[in-house]
């Protein structure tokens, strides 16, 4: 097992990523004793998964509320079924949340806790990959409007995260690669050397090899948490985080939630965006190939969906939290491994690559 | 004009008490200039002070949105209609927005602050009693549940409060009582000469004196603001204000949002509160009447209503946020002036005072 900090002065935490975690108690029993518990996860892993956590939380008094499955029910409507169970239960402000599930469960599970009494402890126990590496990590939970993707949220910095490798046995393939977009993400913005690596080991990733998922996790992890601990609340650094998602989610949003999983709309975010670097010459055309290539080899989309227009994609795209004064941000690559945000930028060359980066 | 300040270190707030404050452009315009605000204010507010906060706001883009007024509608459905408006006028995270309104409308639109792109700015300006002297201050916020009262919110503070004194001439007589009700509890629980202070000028504050209901508010957000201060997210001292509210809000959710308004079931809750104080031997009988006496003179309800049984209140009261391993906690009188957070009292007399406290 491996431990890795969190660090934010008294609300640090730890990520721990291992195989069989879910059956160790002792990661949560100091944090849960003599708690109510409310396991929230949803129809998809609660067959899977829920017992043996429920097991592992033996003497606390433990309630679980099961979602649908997917990003088209992260809603305002499915986020209250977490208060109703709450509620119903009579859990106090003592009590902690437990996701068990992907993002969505993650994300929603978060942003209950942060509200649920004006703020309750959680703890996320991430069972996709994309969870693992990314979205379970930081405080940022939330859920979709109609008109914006994460448009309703909190910073809210989960109390431990336990990400059990062994879990990734049952994930389905097509989630498998889209925590793998994210995992290139890393190597792309601020990681090299990671970048090779995964150039060298894709292969071994999508074959659900043990040893590179598990090191794959971790030094994303320890990228993701570097990130955090500098800037938490996303004034600075952390929106390079954000990379290729600006279009990744105006894909989500245009194709209606849930049609593209978020991994596979971000995988083709990065390739807009990286070809966007390049036309405003600031990505080399070799940089722009690996990008593009790697992510091809992870058999992710490079390319936005036929039916959504370039007009349609700029709509959507102006309706993002990085928007300021009516221009929209966008992270930028200047090789692989290094990136950074632009407001001022030749829109004509947007254009271009709305246009021509389409299926 | 007077002006306190709620000390909060980097997240320290001016509230501005004055009558015309509504017309004062420069008490906003550093907060606003060149920013995008949205004006949440409802449906019996916004024809008498929209359009004059509209035009103390010109230079920046404003939008208004109007919600429905009353209790009832303090929910989480209602309270998109704020998401709604932001995402349609494309507000972006720097934008601002501006509670014009009483307690529902501030809490509503401050959570909304609180959570529309993960957290914007907010500025109160409250129009009624209630609001100027205690919904406004101190950053809770939230809306209801149909199983509790402020069950889901956020603690997070405005960067303003701007009290005008000038409109609470257009607030109809029940509730100005209502704020009343909660300008006694701060004599009640620590301010034994404010509340003799009252006690004289009830029938000025009855009568809208403008220099009695101006000592009054100040007085009463300096209290407040003292509190806030002191323990912002209600780790101690600040449960002190929530005297009367474990009962009151039983009344509120147990006849409905909206039937009685906040203040008078607080009213009712402190007249209770007090009564179990007596008969748990830590009130004597003469801060007993004096309590009840002033409530009775400022035309509030002084009892449970008689369609609430005493089983009934217990289970609504079951579901508080002081709830700690099942026990509810409440706060008692010692005196008149002085108060303290109990856990541990005699059932049975709590059992008496839900019984015999009812109209």
């Amino acid at each position: 097992m491996n431990k890795l900090t969190v660090d934010l002065g008294d609300r640090s935490y730890p990520i721990y990523i291992g195989s069989g975690l879910l059956a160790r108690r002792e990661l949560l029993t100091p944090l849960v004793q003599g708690r109510q518990v409310m396991i929230v996860t949803n129809e998809t892993v609660a067959p899977l998964y829920l017992k043996a956590v429920q097991t592992g939380l033996e003497g606390s008094r433990v309630e679980a509320v099961i979602l649908p499955d997917g990003e088209q029910f992260k809603t305002l409507v499915v986020w209250n079924q977490i208060f109703d169970a709450l509620l119903a239960a009579h859990f106090d402000r003592h009590c902690i949340v437990l996701a068990l599930g992907g993002g969505v469960v993650g994300d929603m599970a978060g942003f209950a806790a942060a509200c649920y009494q004006r703020g309750v402890g959680y703890i996320q126990i991430p069972t996709t990959l994309l969870a693992q590496v990314d979205s379970s990590v930081g405080g940022k939970t939330g859920v979709n409007h109609a008109l914006g993707k994460n448009m309703i949220g909190a910073f809210y910095q989960p109390q431990c995260v336990i990400a059990d490798t062994r879990v990734l046995e049952t994930l389905d393939d097509r989630q498998l690669r889209a925590g793998i977009a994210e995992i290139i993400k890393y190597g792309l913005i601020r990681d090299r050397d990671f970048f090779k690596w995964i150039e060298t080991n894709i292969k071994a990733l999508l074959a659900r090899d043990e040893a590179a998922l598990s090191y794959a996790i971790e030094r994303s992890c320890h990228n993701k948490a570097e990130i955090v601990a500098a800037d938490e609340r996303e004034g600075g650094i952390r929106a390079l985080l954000n990379f290729g998602h600006t279009f990744g989610h105006a894909i989500e949003t245009g194709m209606g939630y849930g049609d593209w999983l978020h991994g596979e709309a971000v995988a083709a975010g990065m390739c807009m965006a990286a070809d966007l670097s390049h036309r405003l010459q600031r990505l080399d055309s070799q940089g722009l190939d690996r990008c593009c290539n790697l992510i091809e080899q992870a058999c992710l989309p490079t390319w936005a969906p036929a039916t959504l227009s370039a007009e349609r994609m700029l709509e959507l795209m102006a309706v993002d939290k990085k928007v300021q004064d009516g221009q929209v941000r966008l992270v930028l690559l200047d090789a692989i491994g290094q990136a950074s945000v632009h407001g001022d930028y030749d829109q004509a060359l947007l254009q271009e690559t709305l246009t021509e980066m389409r299926a």
